[in-house]
C-alpha cells in the first residue's frame, strides 16, 4: 500500500505530546501564552460564528460539541462530563479538538484537549482575574481542589503575581493532593478547615466543586466587598455553587450570555437580568470594575472560543517542537473524483 | 514518559486500514452488511436522539457536524462540502467520526469516513431501492459519475441484482474513469451520450451531480411510469437536480423530513408536501411501492444515523482483523482527580 501523500495527514497532538509541550515551554510561561491567545480573540468576539454548543444528555452525563469560527478557522471540541466516571478510574471530564480551513474544510490539527482544558480554563479565569480583580490582589481561595485547582493557583500566580493559596475541599485527600501539587511552585499554600477559613483575607475567590446539583458553596456572610469571585464549577443546567443573594450583591460578567443564562449561576436569576459580556470589557467597549468595593462575578462556563484560542496556540507550536504524529485521517486519492480507483489500486498482491 | 494505560487508548481506522479492511471483507459483501446494519437501525428509529446537523456555511463551503445517539452509544461525523476543493486537488468532501459510551462519554472508535460515507450512502440508496424499485429491476441509470458512481452501482448489484448500468455525466473523463473502475465486476456498464439514453430501459435512475445550484438532471418527460428515482446529489440548501414536476408526480420517501425540507429536492415543494419517512416502510409501518406503475423517489440527503450504523459496523470487526492503531487521546492519571500530578510525573529526567 503506498504512503499517504501530505494531503492525507493531520497533525495530532497525543496526550503524550501535550505533555511534552507545556514542559518544553514550561507550565506558567503556557498559561500566560493561552492567555494572550484568548485575549486576542476575545477582543475580535464579533468576527467570530457563535452558537451555544450541542448537548447529548443522559442519565450520567452529557456529551457536547462546541463549534466555532473565524472566518479563516473551523474548530469543534468534543467534551464529556460525567461525575459518576471517577468511581470506575476514569477522568469526569475528557475532551478532544478539532481546527480546520474554512476554504476547504480540511482539518490542520487533531489534539486532545483533557489537559489543554485545564490549562486554557485556567488562563480563561486569569484573563477575567486580571480584568476585573482589585488592584494588587495577593491571595486567592481555592474551594474546591479537584482536577482543575492547581492550574487555577498557577495561572493566578503566572498572570496576577498572587502568591497566596488557601485550599478548602470537603475531601480531605482532595485538599491534600492539591497542596502537595503546589508546592515547590513559589506559592504559600495554606490548606484550611473550612470555606469560611479558606476565604479569610483573599482578595480572589475561585470556585471549582464537582456535584451536578444546585449547591451553595458561598452562602452570603462569607462574601464581603471588594472581592472577586471566579465561578468555574457551576456550568451545566441543575448545577451551581453560589447562593441567589450574591449574585444579586455582584456585578455580573459572562461569556456568552445565551449559554451562561443556561449553563451558569446565573440561571438562577430573571432571564434579563442585567450582565456584561468580558469580551466587551477586553476590548474596552466595557467598563469592568467600577470601585474598590465591588463585588465582581466572573460567571464562567467555558466557550468555544476558548477552545479554538487554545488549539491555534497547539497549531502554532507544532513545527518548532516536532511534537506531534501524522494521522492518515483523509482520502487523498491522485484524481479526486476517484475515490474508487484509490481503494481498488490499494489491493496490492503483497497486501 | 510512562506507556498510556489501555483508559487512554481510542482505536483509530486511518484510511489505509479502511482500505484493507474492505478488501479483507470484499466489497460487495461489506456493501450487504453495511446495508444491515443500516436496516436495523432504521427499524428502531425512535430509540435515537435525532437532530438537523449543525452546519457552518461559507463562501466556498460547509463543514457540518452530524451527532446521535441511541442510549447506549454516542457518535458523530464531521463532514465537509467544498465544491471548487478538485481544483486544487482536493476531495469535495472528507469525513472522519467517533463513537463513545454514552454512560462513560470515552470515545470508542475514531475513524475516517471519507471512504466509508461513500459505502453507507451506497448501501443507504440500496436500502431504499430493495424496499422501493420494481421488482426484478435489472438495470440502473447513473447519472453522474463522480466519486460516488461505482459505489452506488455496486451496491445496487451487491443487494438487488442489477446487472446493466447505463452511465451518464456531462464529463466524458468521468464516465470513462466509472466505466474502466466498473470493468470486470460482474456488471455491463453502458456510457451513453445523454441523459436521455442512459435511462433508456433503466427501472432505476440514480442522480448524482455535484453543482452547489439549482439544477435540472431529470426533466418531466424523461421520467415514465414505475421507475425509482434515487437522488443523492440534491443535499443541501439551493442544490436540487429534479424538476418540481417530477417530485410532484412522485411518491417521495426521506431520510429525516427536518433536515430534507431544507436540503432535499424536495425544498422545492410546499413544506407540508406529504413525504413518506423511511424507516416506517422498513419497519412495516407504512406502505412503500402501492402500483408497478408507481414513480417511487428516495429524496436522500444523508442522516446521522447512516453513520452511527457505519462506524458500529466497523467497531465490530475491530477485534476480528487487528486493522486499527491505538490513540493516546485520552488523558488517564492513575488518580482521575490529579491530572496535575500526571502532568508533572511526566517530566521525567530523560524526557
Amino acid at each position: 500500500m503506498n504512503t499517504p501523500s501530505p494531503l492525507a495527514l493531520v497533525p495530532f497532538v497525543s496526550v503524550a505530546n501535550m505533555m511534552r509541550l507545556v514542559h518544553h515551554i514550561g507550565l506558567e510561561e503556557m498559561l500566560r501564552e493561552l492567555a494572550d491567545y484568548i485575549e486576542e480573540d476575545f477582543r475580535r468576539w464579533e468576527q467570530f460564528d457563535k452558537t451555544p454548543r450541542v448537548a447529548s444528555h443522559s442519565a450520567e452525563g452529557v456529551i457536547e460539541l462546541m463549534p466555532t469560527a473565524d472566518g479563516e478557522l473551523y474548530g469543534f471540541k468534543y467534551v464529556n462530563g460525567h461525575p459518576s466516571n471517577t468511581r470506575t478510574g476514569r477522568q469526569t471530564v475528557t475532551a478532544f479538538g478539532l481546527l480546520a480551513e474554512v476554504s476547504t474544510g480540511y482539518p490542520v490539527l487533531l489534539s486532545e484537549m483533557t489537559l489543554l482544558t485545564a490549562l486554557r480554563t485556567a488562563a480563561m479565569s486569569a484573563v477575567a482575574a486580571r480584568a476585573l480583580a482589585p488592584r494588587g490582589a495577593t491571595t486567592m481561595a481555592m474551594i474546591g481542589n479537584g482536577a482543575q485547582s492547581e492550574f487555577q493557583s498557577l495561572a493566578m500566580k503566572a498572570l496576577l503575581g498572587i502568591d497566596q493559596i488557601r485550599l478548602w475541599d470537603i475531601d480531605a485527600d482532595a485538599m491534600a493532593k492539591c497542596a502537595r501539587n503546589l508546592a515547590g511552585h513559589g506559592l504559600r499554600v495554606t490548606p484550611c478547615s473550612s470555606a469560611e477559613e479558606a476565604i479569610e483575607g483573599a482578595q480572589i475567590i475561585t470556585t471549582c466543586t464537582a456535584d451536578k446539583q444546585y449547591a451553595t458553596i458561598l452562602t452570603d456572610n462569607m462574601v464581603g466587598a471588594g472581592v472577586h469571585i471566579n465561578a468555574i464549577g457551576g456550568d451545566c443546567p441543575g448545577k451551581t455553587e453560589l447562593a441567589p443573594v450574591i449574585l444579586n450583591r455582584a456585578s455580573i460578567f459572562v461569556e456568552y450570555p445565551e449559554q451562561t443564562r443556561i449553563e451558569g449561576e446565573i440561571q438562577q436569576l430573571a432571564p434579563d437580568h442585567p450582565v456584561t459580556e468580558l469580551w466587551s470589557v477586553l476590548s474596552g467597549a466595557s467598563v469592568g470594575r467600577r470601585a474598590a468595593s465591588e463585588i465582581t462575578l466572573f460567571d464562567s462556563v467555558g466557550f468555544a472560543i476558548e477552545d479554538f484560542s487554545a488549539l491555534r496556540f497547539v497549531r502554532a507550536r507544532l513545527r518548532e517542537t516536532g511534537l506531534y504524529d501524522s494521522l492518515d485521517l483523509l482520502a487523498d486519492p491522485d484524481d479526486p473524483r476517484d475515490l474508487f480507483g484509490m481503494l481498488q489500486r490499494a489491493r496490492a498482491p503483497n497486501d
